[in-house]
């Protein structure tokens, strides 16, 4: 199944609950728009597609479950909705595009009430079908770029957990390994919410493709002493210059790579590009309850002191500089990415 | 109380069980060496000179409890023991330096067997008592590095708990304190043990300094956007030229503070310098059990599916390149290292 997906014969939105992978696989529905935001905030579905796709979804329900009376009156809701379900959370890039995209096609609609609802709900639809899509061009493009033994250092979850299905950067990985490369994955357990650790090796497992877990801290250990060829991530919001948002870790990551001389390639969509930023220094940065951080037990025992404080910034800034290639549904880019990038983006599909 | 020290009424070494903080303060004794390198092996001593006094303390009980009839039989019972405390942990060059020391003690002292016997147990004492002088002397002179208002970055543990007593970076960090400047520390968790999050957030609860832990991940984030003006951390081994092993994750950490132009201070006594190394690639860098990166639960729940696997090496080098400077008992040391530190060492106490 896909990790979001709309349920036509119950009218809802149906997703697998992440947080309790990998003891649980379990599905939610909701039927309200507000579930879904609040499905976002707490990452019951996370990952930048996945997220652009649920919000979407969350707007369909928005209007179906809508009384008004006309037309205006629906879009004026479903703009509610949309700044609802964008405020979830502030970092991802598709977030905010994938409710741009059903707005537009609500305010686009032609007919009354019951037309722009069918149109909302088939732009959502659209997003989540284009989004497998778009997922496996980038895993076509992206598998080239590896190499039949490689071992891959891989950030954070961007399987198809992370998206409608397949995956960005890990899809890019799977594609490889359905080719016949042999691949060796070592996944960066990454704290504080442990995606690889719990998502990341789920997926690999039912993949059948070998891994490693390690803390991220051992990254650098392996890059210096020569035992990855590459490192791959995903990303969250890219701004036009190629500066990318990521999950907390891809920067330290990158740059130890970028020490090592080994290749780092981000796995995006270009509905992850934003170019109406200059930089990443222009990206909004989610800082999340510390409690993520204090959480932790070892044999059933708290790790930090009782009355302990911590931040906990979600995503930092990797700068251009240290990305070797931007993989993305139209192809790989290359540096210059301010010259670069953008001719990519807009380039008609 | 020191974190190890030698019990004369009962004749035992007695140490807190680091493994139970910050849930438990519990002292454990050991009367036989055998125990003392177990107790090295899985922890419940760490950092580079608790482990050199612990392993000093464990040739005294390997003496005392000797049946040998002459001093000959005496020092070949002693050099056993120091091999079986000497593999307990490969990395931590205190080890080798605080056995050979005591060996060294025995091969000198003049009588018979009680001598020996005694001279052994007063060299290890010895080893103990220097090292909180020592200490308290890089204190200061590390000290004067930290200008009031830093907020400082710090990885591992590395305070009184690491040491007989007071502590290295750590301890540098509690003399600013103590001197009066305010200070604020971001603490690593360190993963996979979570020494930071466990063992220096309680030592700096009792010291009363301000700190918040935060994911080994999110220390680039914080060095990136000027939050943190200086970053410390200590030592296990470090060669001729000024690369050291340190806890993992201590290269990904110097890596981000160099490339944001924050200071990186290293802080070693003389002891943890291996003048013999010519650079780091000649540290053995010690990988341990899988379970210390797979064991960790967040609400009772394990994080890795069941049959995951994890590679654990304990430790990496970081590059002289990337430091500011070399806290020692005999000074500060600054680059270039290759010239600088070796009549740094030799230098007379």
């Amino acid at each position: 199944m896909r990790t979001v997906e709309w349920d036509a014969a119950e009218q809802c939105v149906r997703m697998i609950d992440q947080r309790l992978l990998p003891a649980e696989f379990k599905l939610v529905s909701y039927r309200d728009y507000r579930q879904v935001a609040q499905a976002i905030q707490q990452m019951v579905v996370r990952g930048a597609p996945a997220i652009g796709a649920a919000a979407a979804f969350g707007l369909a329900l928005a209007a179906q479950r809508s009384r008004a009376a006309n037309k205006d009156a629906l879009i004026q809701e479903i703009h509610e909705a949309a700044a609802t379900l964008s405020s979830a959370r502030p970092t991802a890039a598709n977030l905010t595009w994938g409710l741009r995209r059903v707005l537009d096609a609500a305010e686009r609609g032609e007919g009354g009430v019951e037309a722009i609802v069918g149109a909302v709900l088939m732009e959502a639809q659209r997003i989540a079908d284009e989004d497998v899509v778009i997922n496996q061009r980038m895993a076509r493009y992206g598998a080239e770029l590896i190499d039949d033994g490689d071992t891959i250092i891989h950030h954070c979850n961007t399987g198809a957990l992370a998206t409608v299905d397949w995956g960005t950067a890990l899809g890019v990985i799977r594609m490889a390994h359905t080719q016949g490369k042999r691949v060796h994955v070592l996944v960066d357990e990454t704290r504080p919410r442990l995606q690889g650790a719990r998502l990341t090796a789920w997926e690999l497992e039912q993949y059948k493709i070998p891994y490693e877990i390690i803390a991220d801290n051992a990254a650098g250990y392996f890059l210096r002493s020569g035992q990855a060829q590459k490192v791959f991530f995903g990303g969250d919001r890219m701004a036009a210059n190629g500066d990318v948002a990521n999950k907390i870790g891809t920067y330290m990551l990158a740059l130890a790579a970028y020490d090592n001389n080994v290749p780092v390639y981000c796995v995006v969509p270009t509905s992850t590009i934003d170019l109406s930023l200059a930089h990443g220094g222009l990206i909004p940065i989610e800082e999340r309850n510390a409690d993520e951080v204090l959480g932790l037990q070892i044999d059933g025992q708290a790790v930090a002191p009782g009355n302990a404080r911590a931040r906990n910034p979600a995503f930092d800034v990797t700068p251009n500089r240290l990305i070797t290639g931007i993989v993305t549904e139209k192809g790989v880019v290359t540096p210059p990415y301010e010259k670069n990038l953008r001719p990519a983006v807009e380039m008609p599909g």
